[in-house]
């Protein structure tokens, strides 16, 4: 039976303590008994989680990389399996943390992966070179003809790809059918009168048992991609919707909920991991998450590491494209291209709603401060 | 409009710094623009989070504690927008923490709660004192005959609930709906010969498109309740299938998978909010964490706190039984029922199965030791 593999950052007083710690971790994560009574034969053989190598980290004294393999048979074809035997019980323990993961033949067969990624979004939205540029309608509380009109604003102004706030459900003041109905149009007209070929990309976060009808709808509707917050929604939710051969648009992930999963240094999972690796195994296309230099902490070296999870080789899963957020301005363009080069979602938001009387001014300013100007 | 309210732990130098800090997510958390451009009206009136107080925390110097309003109009009817709103973004900040809820009328109204909840747990398993009983089938590996027998000897040793453990899902070595069958056949085998009224609780954790229909499948098949793991599956999922009077199971809620959101001990959630008040939202009945003293690091004070956020009033939402598991033993019984009293359920699985030849003797014993005994 093939394998998967995870590397674990584990903190330990010297490498014994860190090995001890890998095989707790080695029967924890799979058949959850004392070691002494694990059934011989297939279950010791094969469930078992096998710690293949304990190291050094690179961080120093004190911390180490265990490198545990999982046999594809605990898997059984379930996404979110997969993810409980990567750090389900373990997530509950401190001084270890989810790095990295090496899929092997079996789970990588099992997963359809991102169906656009960075070239098929580039192909979709008609760019070849440069970075994308997307926005966010909101607040939420507008009237859907706001919104609408916002968006029509955006796509005027140059963006790639304009989004809801993932704040924006199905509110009374702009219910979900109307505000992507209305959203489309807008986004339609702006492209008639500019030649470009922006896309609406509609939140469909919300009810489980409606997820497939919102995201349908909004296909339907002439949306060109959806949102969804996978910490909230669901990660198996948005990996059957990828694999959804009659669905087929792109699925932009929103980081909504999912910080405490990252962002303490020794539990959880890196940012490679969370804000990569586990965006292309569950499909997702672009993930969204915190810019450095913003309003949240992230560094520019966990950025890096997004990037590197977001695009480094993980079986033939295609790589996706980052899309820092969260205080992005004119102003920051230079140094934002310095880390991201070109592959890269520039989510604007504030920086240009703070323009309001010249929002498609604001977007043509951008634009060109980013090498996207015509 | 009706406002529910959520109170944060916030890191800060001084109360004015504390003030600004929740003013910061009473923005971040609704309109997610810079305050001076929010719009007038209702958008500033309604959906602007309002910060209600700011005061010293319990927990000493550099510690507040701010209680934010949010307006039931910008929750529209969405579980997860609810979620969204009392911590979406800011989970991605360090220093801050969820620490609970007030509902309010609106979203109380909104939320079907448990179903059973403590009493109608009770009420189920025609145990109306002391604590109950439970235990999981596993290794994950063993073939369905030999995790139904485990199955049938707990609930002849006088198990209430026998659950699968939460990595069994649909493995070929023990398909989901092959392993139900014959764990409900095995448990009911067991009643007839005890007595009792023990149920099979069958983990439905797996794809998103199929969760409807292996609950159905568990329920149709005899299943006495379902077990669900909430940061895989997604929050929705399980409120909606608590709410569905058609399906009328209770829902045991698994801790895989979530640990990073309550761990650390200044971002995320309080245990209080996470396996307590979040739970009863959501409609589960029981829920699963790890219990202190055992191979996970909870103290005393938060398996406390998540007893008295699974049983202290929320709006008109039932109490619920915390089931605190790894590392239960009868040498631990006094310490627990110290801790406890008599509303709990004791999990229990290392424990009992390292007696693989005495599995029912092993499972009575412990039944007399927490005063279970006949």
């Amino acid at each position: 039976v093939d394998r998967f593999s995870v590397t674990y950052r584990i903190l330990a007083d010297d490498i014994a303590a860190a090995r001890g710690r890998a095989l707790d971790i080695s029967v924890e994560q799979t058949v959850e008994i004392p070691r002494a009574i694990v059934p011989h034969g297939f279950v010791e053989d094969e469930i078992l989680g096998r710690v293949e190598a304990v190291r050094p980290h690179r961080d120093g004294e004190g911390v180490f990389a265990a490198t545990i393999s999982y046999s594809s048979a605990d898997v059984g074809g379930d996404f979110l399996q997969l993810l409980n035997i990567v750090f389900g019980n373990c997530s509950i323990k401190t001084g270890m943390r989810v790095e990295s993961i090496d899929l092997g033949d079996d789970v990588s067969a099992m997963l359809r992966g991102p169906r656009f990624g960075r070239d098929g979004l580039r192909t979709l939205l008609g760019v070849a070179q440069g970075p994308l540029l997307m926005s966010a309608i909101k607040p939420v509380g507008l009237p859907t003809r706001e919104l609408a009109d916002i968006a029509y604003q955006f796509a005027l102004g140059g963006m790639d790809m304009i989004k809801d706030d993932h704040g924006l459900v199905d509110q009374p003041t702009a219910p979900f059918r109307e505000r992507v109905r209305a959203c489309v149009e807008a986004v339609g007209e702006a492209n008639a009168k500019s030649g470009r070929n922006s896309i609406f990309v509609a939140n469909i976060t919300g009810s489980a048992r409606g997820f497939d009808e919102r995201a349908y709808f909004a296909k339907e509707t002439g949306a060109g991609g959806v949102m969804v917050a996978p910490a909230l929604q669901g990660y198996a939710a948005v990996e059957e919707l990828a694999a959804d051969a009659g669905f087929g648009l792109p699925i932009i992930s929103h980081p909504a909920f999912s910080g405490a999963n990252v962002i303490a240094p020794d539990i959880g999972f890196s940012h490679a991991f969370y804000y990569g690796q586990l965006q292309r195994m569950m499909g997702a296309d672009a993930v969204v998450y915190p810019n450095f230099g913003g309003r949240f902490g992230f560094s520019v070296e966990e950025c890096r590491a997004i990037v590197s999870g977001s695009t480094s080789t993980l079986s033939g899963l295609k790589p996706i494209l980052p899309a820092p957020g969260g205080g992005m301005s004119i102003e920051k363009a230079p140094g934002m291209a310095k880390v991201y080069g070109e592959d890269v979602i520039y989510l604007i938001g504030g920086a240009l709603l703070s323009e309001p009387d010249d929002l498609v001014g604001a977007c043509r300013r951008l634009a060109e401060a980013v090498g996207r100007g015509n």
